[in-house]
């Protein structure tokens, strides 16, 4: 079993050379100290925390599992005093605002940190993952009180966070929730109803957990506009702000899972919990939209992690396992066979593993950085960076998890029948990354996002934003030298801007049509945004090839890898056109009732 | 969790109205009393037992799974108990020869009964699944004394029977294996050596197990050709036949897996074992290959059947769980949400699965009834049908299991979070069936014995057995009524053509392109076999539609499903093509030191 190890020159890959953060940081107020080789000494740091605390507890995790004994989570052996060093060593503070005690590093390079730790133990990971999501709704709708109180160990990573909206009956349809929320009189609320499906809603890493919880105020409105957002603590906080008195929510189970093994899915009963709203009344919704982006980012980088780490499994098996002779004459003529990686069918799967995650990284990166220029930019950067955070967003959830989910099955089959053992591990990051298409809203709750809200609902509008991106590359490219990979790219982008047009118009016909193009069109806008990715890696790296002798091979083995995607990967985006320009009546036609026959 | 029905309607329908095999079975010796009648009545008792019987422990298999304690099997609760009914029913004999106390009933019934049981609860069903490889081994590679003594217990499931491969260093390359044979004074060997991943290796459900094991002779060529095929039972016999000292081969461990918990997976001990040998020494490959055809199919069948198993699952509870409104205004509006399969997304999923479950069966179903041809036919027929199922299995076994694998992964997706859950049942689906693109030889090992050995060997001309069938379909319309099915059927057929043009033409050039463009061009393979099928099922509904309007919804359901595949899942076939005639270079010219950077 092979053992990850942190991609470090890729990350800094993207980064520096991709990205070319540094230049960027320069004019943003508070990043203007933030450089290359800030980001590469903390990168090197977080792998070597993620290599020695974190890859050993993840097959042991799995197969230990979160344990619920009498309303007490207790995690698998090792994870309290990983968790601790991981506190120690200030990583859950490094974006944070100063304010509070963060640290006030980019929004990016947490997000490459927690590709790391994802890769390395998700389900360890995953007991901070949330907590994110607490702080932003805390720190830009919380009152003063309920900041001073709870955002400097939240930041700290003292306590942790979860975020409470599925109920047994509603997971998608936020509308349908029925959690209470009756005023006090002292001001606070008490919560009542059940939330399920509540990753870390109950653990033993943290000395409290504080719960941001939809619910409903009396005779609020039915549907989502009825919804307001309340802070629920594990523990009420005393005068000093310190934990007092165990509040009434409790964990009463905790899921059986296909994987995710090592972290606690709770059911949670609120049982007129104290709990303190945040917001406008009525407004939780808005409220938590504001880290919904940041939330689904942080999926697509699991989905990239996932495949990251298959990939490496993959790639260390297939140089071991001899078998078979190459059809082109032996490579390993002394062995008693050729190592498996000769075989073409064994490069496609590595190329295409490799294809996705590198790929995968480079997009979402540059997703993280826009998050930086929307939070410090000028205000028409801000703007522009924010718009186009909201229209690649769901594409960067809901194409990279999918074919992040492809990546480690790949990574099984390379094994063959090895790969289905469990000792192996690659089946273990099957079974995680599995969730990841479900996760903060589900690959088809993407689609209809991205095709309905984001696209048809501004006329086919935001699209420039992205095409312009594509059309400014291409005009970089004076002489033609790239026309191997900017040719095809803009035909994609024609392409791209024919099906919307398509999509539109048979929406404004029957609503219908758009679920039924919807996912096939964020497929095709995903092998779109890898394929302009991929072009601008091959480009970086050809420059590069010249002048860095030493590093050639990384360079070539980047443009290898971008040929394979235009010419293996990109194809694919061909079906999901012709599946989308077949038109929705073959789905919106079936009567629900003929399935079952 | 819903449970699973077998779905007699729709075996009726490819046996009996699309292969119309009564009138088929009349021509053939043996078979001429094989009715409609028969046939229904056998799959509607099949059927019955599967779901009283099996179904019932499919999870609670899962959950306890196989155990070993010292050196001994023991299977879940309940395992026991089916089997004996099983045997007692005579369901393990339905097609063994009657001559050893088989009901010498078609192939194809039998191939209908296993898809069934392996929807059912496949962990348990495999435990008599291999016994068919130990049969028609001994019933046409066996002497006298070894026909007598085994097949009689193994046709009546009695006993079981293993196939012996794969070695720890060797599981797709047989040629490096290493397990040794002695020959001993009685004229039987002595068998030492260590195979994995046994399936039902040891277990207690059996009186005796029959292991079929490849080893070399001393002396023996390197290679393929220096493997010689044994019989080596867990008991050996006294002189009335019966079971009396326990051999020397021993179940040493059980593997912990992804899925199939319940069954045993074991690495097996012989330490000078008594043997007999099988066939001509050094032949045992060839032996072998006489039933990997009907292994290959029965391992295609298990993907169908975890479709239609995930199927009948995600359709339930798309049924039943309310969430969001249609776009197209509500059709509950009673409730408080609308079911969700009326959102386009989730009949896209469900479709999906529809269609390459039906196509998938259909076509397995053909494949099967080609092996009765075979067996029964006159010369000219029997090659002929023998010919056929050389080309389109490796087709059925790798598409199907690939396509069956992406069906069962669709149903957890319709379920959302509650699918990750292990209650649901429907995420055993997903790691249960992972196994088997790698069972009977992975896909990759699949697409090179269709494209280097079954086409290109040929010179292209194997094809002709296939695009002759296609011809007749479009002949056989005079009047054009289904060009809507039958021109993107031809198209597709000519894409084959230029595409296998293409790959010869580099594998001359290169004999790594064939491996390049392999699995490219076995999922394009597969994707017009399904054409083919659904066309047919087709044109079959519509000439029924008419005349039988008590079932017209079932008629109907058959075109909508067929034109959805025609829509959505055909054009598909363009990204292999595409892919395919981009060329090996960009996988070939990846160097693999290139792929660690």
């Amino acid at each position: 079993m092979s053992e990850y190890k942190a991609p470090l020159r890729d990350i800094s890959f993207v980064m520096n050379e991709l990205l070319r953060v540094e230049d960027l940081y320069k004019e943003l107020p508070g990043f203007e100290e933030v450089s290359e080789q800030i980001l590469n000494a903390v990168m090197a740091e977080c792998g070597k925390f993620a290599e020695r605390e974190l890859v050993p507890l993840y097959r042991s995790g799995d197969e230990e599992g979160a344990d619920w004994q009498d309303g007490v989570v207790t995690t698998p052996a090792g994870f309290k005093g990983a968790f601790e060093k991981y506190v120690e060593n200030g990583w859950p503070s490094v974006s944070g605002n100063p304010e509070y005690g963060g640290q006030g590093l980019p929004y990016m390079l947490a997000s490459a940190i927690q590709e790391v730790f994802a890769a390395a133990n998700n389900p360890w990971s995953l007991y901070a993952g949330l907590t994110i999501g607490a702080i932003k709704t805390i720190e830009e709708h919380g009152d003063q009180r309920c900041k001073s109180e709870y955002l400097g160990r939240l930041v700290s990573g003292d306590w942790t966070g979860t975020m409470c909206l599925t109920e047994p009956h509603c997971g998608s349809d936020l509308s349908l929730m029925r959690t209470r929320a009756e005023p006090e009189d002292d001001g606070s609320y008490s919560i009542s109803g059940t939330k399920v499906f509540i990753s870390s809603g109950d653990h033993d890493l943290a000395e409290n957990i504080v719960h941001v919880v939809l619910a409903r105020l009396p005779e609020a409105p039915t549907g989502t506009s009825g919804l307001s957002l309340f802070v629920v603590p594990k523990f009420t906080l005393d005068e000093e702000g310190e934990v007092a008195q165990r509040n009434t929510v409790h964990c009463v189970s905790i899921e059986k899972k296909m994987g995710f093994n090592a972290s606690a899915t709770c059911e949670l009963h609120f049982e007129k919990a104290k709990g303190f709203l945040v917001g406008s009344p009525n407004k939780g919704l808005a409220c938590m939209f504001t880290f919904m982006n940041a939330a689904r980012i942080s999926t697509g980088l699991a989905g990239v992690a996932h495949a990251e780490k298959s990939y490496q499994g993959a790639l260390a098996y297939a140089r071991e396992r001899l078998a078979m002779r190459s059809l082109s004459g032996p490579r390993n003529p002394d062995g008693e066979a050729d190592p498996i990686i000769v075989h073409p069918d064994v490069k496609r799967m590595l190329l295409t593993q490799k294809a996705f995650t590198e790929g995968g990284r480079a997009m979402l990166y540059f997703l993280a950085l826009q998050e930086d220029v929307a939070a410090r930019g000028s205000e028409d950067d801000a703007k522009h960076a924010n718009d186009l955070m909201e229209l690649l967003t769901p594409i960067g959830k809901g194409f990279l998890t999918e074919v992040g989910y492809e990546a480690t099955n790949h990574g099984v089959q390379v094994l063959g029948g090895a790969g289905f053992i469990r000792e192996s591990g690659m089946e273990q990051i099957v079974r995680d990354s599995r969730i990841l298409t479900i996760w903060e809203g589900t690959t088809g709750i993407q689609a209809l996002d991205l095709l309905g809200r984001k696209v048809l609902a501004t006329g086919g509008e935001s699209l420039k934003l992205f095409t312009r991106m594509i059309d400014e590359l291409c005009e970089s490219d004076e002489k033609g030298e790239h026309s191997d990979f900017l040719e095809p790219l803009c035909a994609c982008k024609e392409d791209w801007l024919a099906i919307t047009q398509y999509a539109g118009e048979r929406a404004m016909q029957n609503l219908d049509e758009i679920g039924a193009a919807s996912v096939d069109y964020l497929m095709f806008s995903g092998y779109l945004c890898l394929a302009y990715f991929w072009a601008r890696m091959a480009i970086v790296a050809r420059a590069k090839m010249t002048s860095l002798d030493s590093e050639q091979q990384f360079y070539e083995a980047k443009i290898m890898t971008a040929k394979f995607y235009f010419d293996r990967l990109l194809p694919r985006s061909q079906a999901h056109r012709l599946a989308l320009q077949s038109g929705g009546d073959s789905i919106t036609g079936m009567p629900e009732e003929l399935f079952a026959l």
